[in-house]
């Protein structure tokens, strides 16, 4: 299984010494602890009267490990579902994770205003980078199995900056609200994926068929991680929103989408299923939409009632999209999205980014209070009406698409130059292009041992 | 392996949309954000004085999420130690809890007090609701492989609501303690759940034997969620404990008793296995009973010594139980109790009601100081005598068996009806009843071929 | 796979319920609650004017549960990559980790200093007896497979009364600072795990070489072991760190060094492994080695730029460790290292002691402010120069060797008698000789039928 044109033994080293190096470079010129890390401002603070329990830290930090364990188990186990190219999903989600989240360090400091000349970090810098990269795994889902990780790598480079110069148009020139991603983050990494995976179509790929699918217990090990994204994506939501009721309420807002819209997912699984069964497709991925649709108004006064419409929603149309859009998608679009990715975060990224503004277009003080401050801050501080609020939600939605798209076409030239070690159309989805594999369990003796059913009892008693 | 008797492709569609249709409904009529989720209300908190670390969000939520990964992993992974039952384990587990989590939610609000006829909701309310998920994930266990999705959440339906009553009736009106639940949890999930198997009795069961086993790697599966709820058993009991020592305190000792339990658990096992070997089926449930047994006490002024006391008895109990009284349970009292729940939740919360009933009637001001009014209120306010208060715990453990097993007893009946697709004696324990199963791995080359050693030797080379 | 020298029906339970009772009594009599667990106590306090909030428990009890998942979980399953000694793997580890945190909270209590005649236990003393575990658990994969669970227990007793004592020596004694334990924990525990591995050498071990390797799935199991341990590395290393400031900035120095650790593993894997191809077992050890080096100075200024230059040369020594080293180690020194620890703590752990020797010698007022108090007490009151900290760090990195090669081979000698019932060299490394086994999944049909392709295919259809 291995030939010259795939083999890394250059390449990859070069990719992740050579990035790593400028990485530390970069750090050491530009990058320094903020107040809440550095041993000597937070104590001038405490000086001045804060407390260790105001540390940014307690507020955070359990909602950073729910998402680093979204990122790092969540995405990997996910996409471990096909048959033979488990250590792949894991590992690359492993290997790009942590190039990302350096990376978006940087380039989300970059954006978002340096300090002096320098970029300060500390948990938010961290909850944030992590994001980046969940956007990043997400287009690796749909390039999953037909990539080599030096193709992933040199797109992670791209993919997180376009996504640092998207986030601060939206956030920051555009001024909308999304705290938890559903057009930054699921939006622009499903639409990058998929207009890269056309750019690098492979009429051929049916030479793979039959890796392309999933096996008994590759499947459990898949449904580690759609568990446990679907148990932390309250966390996700919520890890950068507003101390206090923010924080609270997007966390909940999340948890009744997400229940509203398993249901939802198991009840369209099995009318659209062959014979009335479960499909595990539908309910490792269209069981998560729920998540997505309310990462822009979880944090807004979306109400539990308005949560579940919301997650009731985004399972369906995931679930009809796996059915009936995929199938299109591939054969007259070009498009093979090995995870799906445009069922689990693109429709339903759009479906949260129009939630997010209507949400917003309908917020009155009446409703908000004071709390409107930590919300909308624009419309609390009168500099824009609510409905202009909202027009600025979909103007966001309108550019993100636009920066994903033309960014994924852009990329995808730049992955088909024959450089990077890319599989053959015949040995995609399988580990043993890149990986040392061990030997079958028991092959010495089970395999070459013709038993009688007699035997094999005496074996088992 | 389908045939129309168990084909799911209107029952289980209408089952989900009806519930989750009027779930919604009853949502936008009831439910509302209470003071810590509400923008309005939490700002006029923070203008009274109160600081965003008051907000209830920083004190629970990183036990809410560990008690969420005990219900999703936990419970699910636990349950997939069937050979060919991982998809229902999982994914049944799956359903019904964020089912069951959004219908607590209004039937614990109706009884706990409505607020100007509204059920108010904040993070306490998600704890409790996946509590009494909790409940009918264990009767889950006694039924396991013999039921349809469809009975599952019929079952949930009436559950929930009986568990919502029954918690009414000895937290509200008896005034009993008990924040981890040896009682309204396990003791109440594992006796309805075997009434309910006790209706469902199959005398035909011994067709489907041979599946109902593990394999290697699907004991494997099941640690995972013996190690989560091992691991995160002291956050469930420490969850809705007060603030403070309280909390702090129930961790702990819920530690403790499982560090003994363990010990109990492995020596025992090696004494009553076949050969002096370890058994998986003890070491995955037996070695959790000490969280169980700590439910109700753990919260009080157990002391690090009864803690590792009442682990121990758990162990040791749950142990014998699986040897000597599961057979007898299934032979002479008919109950097939698939998980073992009478030996991991029925006995040992049993015991922890008692030994929460004892520490209780011991309660002095001496131990407690102020602490009483967190733990014991009534003590401290005058109202009653830790005796008596002794008395109260005892009553509710009698209430809660009796509720239980009535309340199990009818719905056996009512899932006894033909019409929810129920599996037949011959293909119980079988996940391809349910779902649709992907093909073997490699079953086109490795199964069909015959390899002579030599090679097989080749290959592995 | 049974004979009578390694049955354990009166070994195992002999010395679990010997060991339980014994630590019992002890508990009975020296162990209590501290002033944030006791009810009467904490009241006191809030009577004085303290907060709940205020309570240890919640700056330090999330750390604690992300530490215990990486003792149960991320130890347990790392080690599953054996292909048939995944019970014993995680099941050892999760007796041995039950057992040893109850008698490092006795010996370390000793140690630490009693209260009246009493060991005080609160979230701080649950952190470090978990600590104490995982080092015993780390000298536990030098040994994996070749072992009985017996054995493993009487070397728990040993090796947490030495920890103790050598723990003791280092931070009160001495005066050094190793919050995340480069040393106390990683090098004294991968190389008392290494001598005793010395002692235990079996010349015939070849005999079970076919058993010493993965398989693919055993592979995937080992992989959630790693990124547990890899995502919740830095709650480990600022688990104890003082709060504020510190525990934040020791979260976040983790954090750089193992991204830029495991950027550092991929490139180094595919430069050495056969063919250009990564090797699972660098992936699964080598990239967490730089969690391991920054355990003594993640808490110190280290700065985001030190830590990942930290964390680069980690995964490249434990790379070429396992490349070149292991094999040295094994033909040369006879020491069988089934888990190559020396390679993930050994090395990593004497880099971390350095650099942290080297970054307190250049701690400066300038630098840290009055955040000196909090990392470097000893500094800050005038007591000691930086450089001579620096010294004291260097002499406990060697009083640490010398206690834990001293211990390992005292130890080893101890666990040689033939009383333990370990196994035979000929079946080393696999589960039934202590566990009962499940049948095979299927056997009775796959493996005892031999199919026609033809059959195959309709099977499959």
């Amino acid at each position: 299984m291995t030939n010259s044109a795939t083999n890394l033994r250059l390449k990859l080293p070069m990719a992740c010494i050579i990035l790593e190096v400028i990485i530390i470079i970069l750090f050491g010129i530009l990058v320094q602890y903020d107040d809440e890390t550095d041993a000597k401002l937070w104590h001038k603070e405490i000086a001045n009267g804060s407390s260790n329990y105001d540390n940014d830290f307690y507020y955070r930090y359990p909602s950073f490990q729910d998402v680093h364990v979204m990122i790092f188990i969540g995405f990997g186990f996910l996409m471990t579902f096909l048959q033979r190219y488990g250590f792949s999903s894991v590992g690359f989600n492993f290997l790009i994770a942590a190039f990302a989240l350096q990376w978006a360090t940087l380039m989300q400091g970059f954006v978002h205003g340096m300090h002096g000349g320098k970029i300060h970090v500390g948990i938010e810098s961290m909850i944030n980078a992590d994001f980046c990269t969940g956007s990043v795994l997400i287009s690796f889902g749909a390039v999953l199995g037909k990539t080599s990780p030096v193709q992933l790598l040199v797109m992670s480079v791209i993919e997180v900056t376009l996504f640092a110069v998207n986030e601060f148009i939206v956030l920051s020139v555009l001024g909308a609200k999304d705290a938890g991603g559903s057009m930054t983050i699921h939006t622009f990494g499903a639409y990058f994926g998929l207009m890269v995976a056309r750019v690098l179509y492979r009429p051929n790929l049916d030479k793979s068929k039959h890796k392309n699918c999933s096996v008994y217990h590759s499947d459990l090990f898949a449904m580690i991680g759609t568990i446990y994204l679907w148990m932390f994506w309250p966390s996700f939501n919520s890890a950068v929103t507003a101390h206090g009721d923010d924080q609270h309420r997007t966390a909940m807002n999340t948890y009744y989408s997400l229940a509203a819209c398993t249901l939802a997912t198991y009840g369209l699984s099995a009318v659209v299923a062959h014979d009335g069964k479960l499909d595990m497709v539908h309910i490792q991925n269209a069981a998560l939409a729920g998540g997505v649709a309310v990462g822009t108004a979880g944090e807004m006064m979306l109400t539990p009632f308005g949560s579940m419409i919301v997650g009731f929603l985004a399972g369906t149309v995931s679930v009809l999209g796996f059915k009936f859009l995929s199938p299109i998608l591939e054969e007259k679009l070009k498009i093979q999205d090995t995870c799906g990715v445009h069922n689990l975060h693109g429709m339903p990224g759009v479906l949260g980014a129009i939630v997010g503004a209507v949400t917003a277009a309908l917020a009155t003080k009446d409703v908000y209070g004071d709390g409107m401050a930590d919300v909308f801050p624009d419309i609390h501080s009168g500099e824009v009406e609510a409905s202009f609020q909202g027009v600025r939600q979909a103007i966001s939605l309108v550019v993100t698409l636009g920066i994903a798209l033309l960014g994924g076409l852009i990329t995808g030239f730049i992955l088909k130059l024959p450089i990077y070690g890319a599989p053959p159309d015949t040995i995609c989805f399988e580990d043993g292009i890149y990986w040392e594999l061990p030997g079958e369990e028991g092959s010495h003796e089970e395999l070459t041992t013709v038993r009688t059913p007699d035997e094999a009892e005496k074996l088992n008693a």
